[in-house]
Order: C-alpha cells, then structure tokens, then sequence
C-alpha cells in the first residue's frame, strides 16, 4: 500500500517568510509550489525548487488567484478563458524555473478559491484541465475525490489524484466541514494518523454524524502554516510507515 | 542579403489596449511578446502568440522589470540574481504559453530600462545570458552591437543577435543619442528607410557629427507604438526587398 | 428641474491612456474618478483633479476592487471589512489629493463589482456606508434607486443620489436588463434623450415589456469609454437645458 | 532633555504578518506607518493606527517605492513629479484613515530607497516636501540630519525632524556606515544605549575612525524587525529616561 503526502510551499512573498519549507520536505513527498500570484516570486520560487530537488521531493504547480493581499483565498468570478490563461501562465512560469534546475514537474494543484471553485463548477474544471493538457499531458491534476476538478482532468486524458485531508472533518455528502464550524479542523496528532491510515487502507472517512463515506484516497494533504507542522508531519509519516502504508509520490 | 525585422508587441494590459500588433505583424519577422511584468496579461499572452503564430512571426520573450505603472522603463537596482530570477520566470510563462501552442521561441529581449541597464552591466548581462542558457541554450539573445549583453551571450555560448534602430540617431561612440536630444527620433520615412539599408548592407551608419561608425545589424527594431508605425513597416519592408535585402527571422 | 450628469473618468493607468476626459468635461457635471485599484495612477488622479478643477466639475471618490486585469468588474467574495477598509483607503487618497489642489470631494460612487455587489448586499452596503462617514459624513453617496446601497447609505445619515442609465434598458423590476441581452444598451442618441428627460421630469423609465417604472433619478451616468461619447454628452445636455432641466451638481 | 522614540510599524501585508508592533509600541513615541505601496495593506493600516491611537504613540506616514517584492528597497528611477504623486498618495490614504479613527496625523518619513535617494537628491527631497506642504503643512517631515531632505523641507516652510541611529556606526562625514562592511549595525544594547544618550545629550557621536562628528538628534530610529527588538526597545527607553532624557513626540 501506497500514499503521496502532498504540502503547499514556496509561500513566502519578497520579504515576508512562511512555513517551515525545508522542515516540511523531510516527511513529505510532493510539494505544490506557489508560482507568484497568491503566493511566491521568482526567488522564492527557484529556491523551493531547488530545496525540493536536494531533498527528493516531487514538485508540482500550485497556481492561484492574483490576489495577493486575499491569499488566492477569496473568489473571483473568473471566466474559462481567464482561469485557463492564468493557470497556464503560472505553470509554466514553474515549470521552466524547474527544467532550469532539471526537474520536471510531476502534477498541477490548484490552490485555495479556484481549487474550490473549480471542484464545483465544471467549466472553470474544463479550462484548468485544458491548460494542464496543452502544456504537458503527463502532469497528474490534483483535485478532490468525486469533484468536476477531477472528473474534468480525466475526461480530457490526464492521470488524476484524489485528494484527501487528515485533519479536517468530513462532512456526510463527502464535503469537507465548514472552518467556522467548530471542530472541523482536528488538531489531534492520533486522530489524524488513525483518520489517515483508515482513508488508505479502506478508502473511507467517518463524517460528522457518524456515517461512513467512501472515498478514494490517492495524496493526504498537509498543511504547513500551523505551529508544529513539521513535527506532525514527521510523526504522520512514521505512523504510515508503521502500518506498512508505503509513503512516496509518481515520481519515486 | 537578409535582415530581420523586429517589434515590441503585446503590450497590451487587462482593459487598455496598446499597439497595431496584427497589421504591424504583416511586415516583421520577429515579434517580442511581453511577458506580464511591465505589460501583457496571459489573455494578451495568448492572442499575441496565437496572432503570430498565424501570420508565420517568430516569438521571443520580452521581459521586463516588475513596474505596469512605470512600463519597465524605470531603472530599478536589482541585483544579478534577482534579474536572472525575473527573466526566468517571465521567459518560461511565455515559452510554456507558446509550446501550449505548438511553438517554439526562437529569441530572448530584455525590455526597457532592464535592456538598457543590461547592455552596459556585464553581471546583469550575464545574469540575463545565465537565465537563458538555463532554460532554452538554443535561444537567441538580443543586444546592442557591442553591447556587454551581447558579450555575455556570446561567452555563454548562445547565438546573439546585434539590434539596430533605423529611426533613432547615434552617438559617434555607437550608443543612441539620447531621446532628449532633439532630432534624436527620425520621422521621415525614406531617411530611415535609407538608414535601414546602409546598416544591413554596409554594417555601419552615420553619426550625428557625421562620423562614420562600423555597427552589426543583425536585427532592426521597429516601434509599434507611433501612429502610422504600421504603414511605416510596410514601407520599410517594400524598401528592403527592393534593394535586394530579404527579411526574415532566423526561424524562417 | 435639475440634474447631475456623472461619469467614470481619471481610468488611464501608466503608459496606457482611457477615455477622453477632457471632452467629457465639458458636458457633465460630476467626475467619478478612479483611485489606483482597479484604474488610476497617482499622476492620473493629479491630473484628473485639475481638469476636473478647471472645467467647473465636482469631484467623486470611484474606488473598486483590487483588481487591474479585470479593472474591477470581476466580483470578489471580500468580508464588510475588507470593503470598508479599501474604501476608506481608496477615497482618503483621493481626497488627499483633491485638498492639495483646493477642492473638496463632492460624492462617492463604487466602481463596477463592487457597485453591483454592494447595491444587493446590505452587509456590503453598510461597509461602504462607514467607511464615508467616517471620513467625511458630508459626502453624497451614489447608488441605483432603490438598491440596498443607497438604504444603507441614507440609514448612515448621508445624503444619497439615486443614479440612472438613460442609455440602458430596465426590466419590470426596475433592475437593469443584463448586457448579455440584446438591445440593452441603448446606441440612439434621441431615444436616449427622450428617456433622459422622462427620467427626470417623471421619475419613470418604461422598461422592457412596455410597463412603466416610477424610479428616483438624481444623477445621470454616461458612458465614456465608448466613440463618440463627449458628442453624445453634449447632445443630452443641451437637450435636458432645451427642456427646461438645468444641468448641475450639488456643488454648483 | 527630550527625544523622539520612532519604528517603521504596519508593515504586514495580506497574508504576511511582519515585526511586533504591539510590543514595540510600549516603548517608542512615534510609529511611520507603511502605506500599502512597499508593505502594509488598508486592513493593517486600519489596525496599526488603531493600535498606536490606544497606546498614545503619534502616527506618522511612511511612503515607498512600489515595489511590494523588493520591499521599497531598491532605488527606482522616478521622477520628481512620480514622487511628488506617490507621497502625496500614500500620505493622504493614511491621513484619511487616521482622521477616520480620529487622529491627526504628525510626521511623513519616506521609507527605505525613497528616503535614501531624497537625502541626496534635491529634486526629489523637493517633491517630497510639495507633497507634505500640498497636503498639511503642519506635518513634520523627518529626515538624516544636514540632508537635502531637510533642507528642502526647511526650505518649503515645513518644521523637520534630524533622524540617528544609535545601533549604526557612522563614516567619518556624518553618513552611516553601509551595511555591507562589518560592525556597521551595533548589535550590543549598552554600546546602544551609550551612543544615544551621546547623541541626544552632546549632539555628536563617534565615527568609526574614532573622530568626532556633530549631529543633530530630534528622533532615534529604532528596528522593529529583528529578534529581541521589543526588549531592545524598552532597555534603550529605561535608559534614556534614567539619564534623565524624557521620551516623547512633538504630539505629546
């Protein structure tokens, strides 16, 4: 049994620093990298990069919103047309700084408002997973399970990957919870590892009110801008690796 | 006989658009596309590569210093690595954008001040020639004839293509008289015109003070942005090809 | 009778020119001019300022989202008080700049989404309301009638301008027919001042389906991005004065 | 005996929080707050002022390059006009939102290249002043002692404020010491505390080369972006007030 362990990184913004990046990369085994829009600029781009590649970890894009001041997390009502340009702008702004080191990227996660507007709305899904194709088919698309992301990546030929989260609650239609519901973020190191090697293992998650939703699990995301990320991380890893659940990305 | 003929396009941004780009495309050979950063927006991106790609014009990148408002014609002291940063990731958005297309770059511009700033600093030439080796050796770097950017292209081992101004008056040390200077800018079609052909066929042209100085023309660039700069082109174009002199990109 | 006649200038940014504002002046009454966010530049708002100072104009605040590309008609999902915040900072930096040329603003009118947005929503609505009466509390705030904005704004205790389009269909709820839909913009100069004057001397539109519309009409806006846009202004104007409706702000 | 206590504050943007301006507003009298052109965002300049209102520290604007990537480090060619706009600008946003909360603003302090270039450069110290004069004449503009920044400043009739700063050594001609070479930024409290109750007490201080220089002090500068600043802070302010140097702005 298999598991990627995916993080958002590269988010730090000229001067102001974020995450633990290099912590991170110890345990994990794909890392989405901001290319500039929400998050990121050139500099910071090509040293988590090159951070990635010394560390053996596979890199993916991780285009947002231009909105830096919002994070890439407020919605913007972009067209098609717009979403596709813009996603395609950024990876492969990414993707040459990557070749520039002689790393290919491995897949495309799109970050924030247009991942979650895109799981829901086929179209902006269609014009993410045009701009995947037309730059490199072989990138895999990130998206969450059973959502238009996904099903728009695959319809036009791309390898897709379920996307699931440890630390969040689930919610009985397969959503994750609302953050201002409380306890939708868990912050329990054992809870996570059980929730995630139930999620591998059996491919389900225990919602909110007890159901049991089945989902398919191919990458558990781990978020890197809370206190002790790396030790969780660490500890998350091992927990896998423990019940024999193998932790490593396409590109190993 | 064979020259190339080159203008600054896609300089349009979001709602205001700038530039003849489609009827200047009937008379060049290479098309320097912006890249986002001074001008352009991937929407522009992607209608100008599209745009050259069906009138048979060779793509270069055109990056420019981060600076919409001052157009990248601000000077900004930035360092060696932080040049290389921006021109990578501005060359890689536009290369990525054009492959999407089905086409290759065939050249690399640096844009306003960066280009001016770059033609006298070998470590910013050098950062600039670096970014371009990295990504794509196969790519041409413009320059001034003589210029440290053309020097560090060459000790890079790229091909480097030596740009001329057919409407703008020399110094009698081969720089451009300053656009202050007044006569500095030459209006009259067959003066620039006969300029043009002294340049390619003669590898010189006469400076302000009447002195004669020995120049390579590898490439002419021709201003989009005037009023009558399309009909301007056509002219210039009619002119060289009847002089014998074909024009044409190095991808032709 | 009276009425303003408005109109969204100072939208240039940098190296790239909008509208024709100088023309336009001569027509209306009160200049909605952009402050840097979705249009505008510090030196253009300088130079709106004067123009507008010279030409007899009043002065209105017309802050947006940040948001160049889309010029601030693509909606954002942002809290109240990340609109309050932008407003406040948005018109301080105008009235700034208009006291240092010996004007006071007259009026505050939201630019594009976030006009659209804040008519609909009072939590919006209310967020635009605070941040005018915290600066200035004499402020006019510009509003379509009846809309949750111009509620909210009177609720505040700020004097409101209802603001019509003479230009632009209505449907039979009073709301203007989507630009989606044929025939809802308005290209007959008579017919637009024949709905001009009915507007005014009736507060009534006829809307769509041939009903009639009682609407509250304080200012007229007019489009000035499009050609022949200061002929038509002046054509309006001299209609609404050969009817007996004379043309002013609140400033004159 | 008395002096000005001043920090650079406000300076998150979006996402990035930066500095412990809560902690260091204990300690100083006068905060220069970012304006949202090299950092700060209308949010946290809302909250920064709020922040300095109830701690009874005096607020001053601390206008930049817009340059958000290089944080307003890097010296960009702009005309004096260019500056003269975006000072007038970004002091009239933060003017705006003051007043809105009530608080009249004290002080302009241009931030990093800006100030750097205006302390040479006559023209652009001018344009500087014709901001500050245009907006409020009564607004104290800080600046290096015997710079041009003052002396324009002195020149347009505004009252000015000579900046030290006690933890940087200073050549021999009164200007700092350049961070590139060694020892130039004093990292030792009591060698802090000792230059400035110097600088304060006696005018002067000692360059590096052990001569003595003649400066005067109005206000000490003090960096709130390194570790342990908040402690640095309340050492140096203790030290001074048992000297028996009273701290405080022009406002108290």
């Amino acid at each position: 049994m298999r598991i990627d362990l995916n993080s958002d990184l590269g988010e730090s913004f000229g001067p102001w620093p974020m995450g633990q990046d290099a912590a991170l990369m110890d345990s994990i085994s794909s890392a989405n990298v901001a290319c500039g829009f929400h998050a990121g600029d050139p500099g910071t781009m090509r040293a988590t990069i090159a951070l990635a590649r010394e560390k053996g970890v596979a890199i993916g894009a991780h285009p947002g919103f231009q909105d830096l001041a919002g994070f890439g997390r407020r919605e913007i009502k972009a067209t098609p047309a717009e979403v596709e340009d813009l996603v395609l702008y950024q990876v492969s702004a990414l993707a040459g700084m990557a070749s520039a080191q002689g790393v290919r990227l491995q897949h495309v996660k799109a970050h924030g408002a247009l991942y979650n507007m895109a799981c829901r709305d086929r179209a902006l899904a269609e014009a993410i997973a045009r701009a995947v194709v037309a730059l490199d088919p072989s990138l895999i698309l990130f998206g969450l399970p059973n959502s238009e992301l996904l099903r728009a990546g695959q319809a036009a030929g791309l390898r897709v990957a379920a996307e699931v989260f440890a630390d969040r609650s689930y919610d009985p239609d397969g959503s994750l919870t609302s953050r201002a519901t409380p306890g939708s973020v868990i912050h329990d190191t054992q809870k996570v590892v059980d929730r995630a090697i139930t999620m591998v293992r059996d491919n389900k998650v225990i919602a909110v009110d007890g159901s049991t939703i089945a989902l398919q699990a191919d990458t558990i995301c781990l978020h890197g801008d809370t206190p002790g990320a790396a030790e969780h991380a660490r500890v998350l890893r091992r927990a896998l690796e423990g019940a024999g659940i193998s932790v490593g990305s396409w590109s190993d």
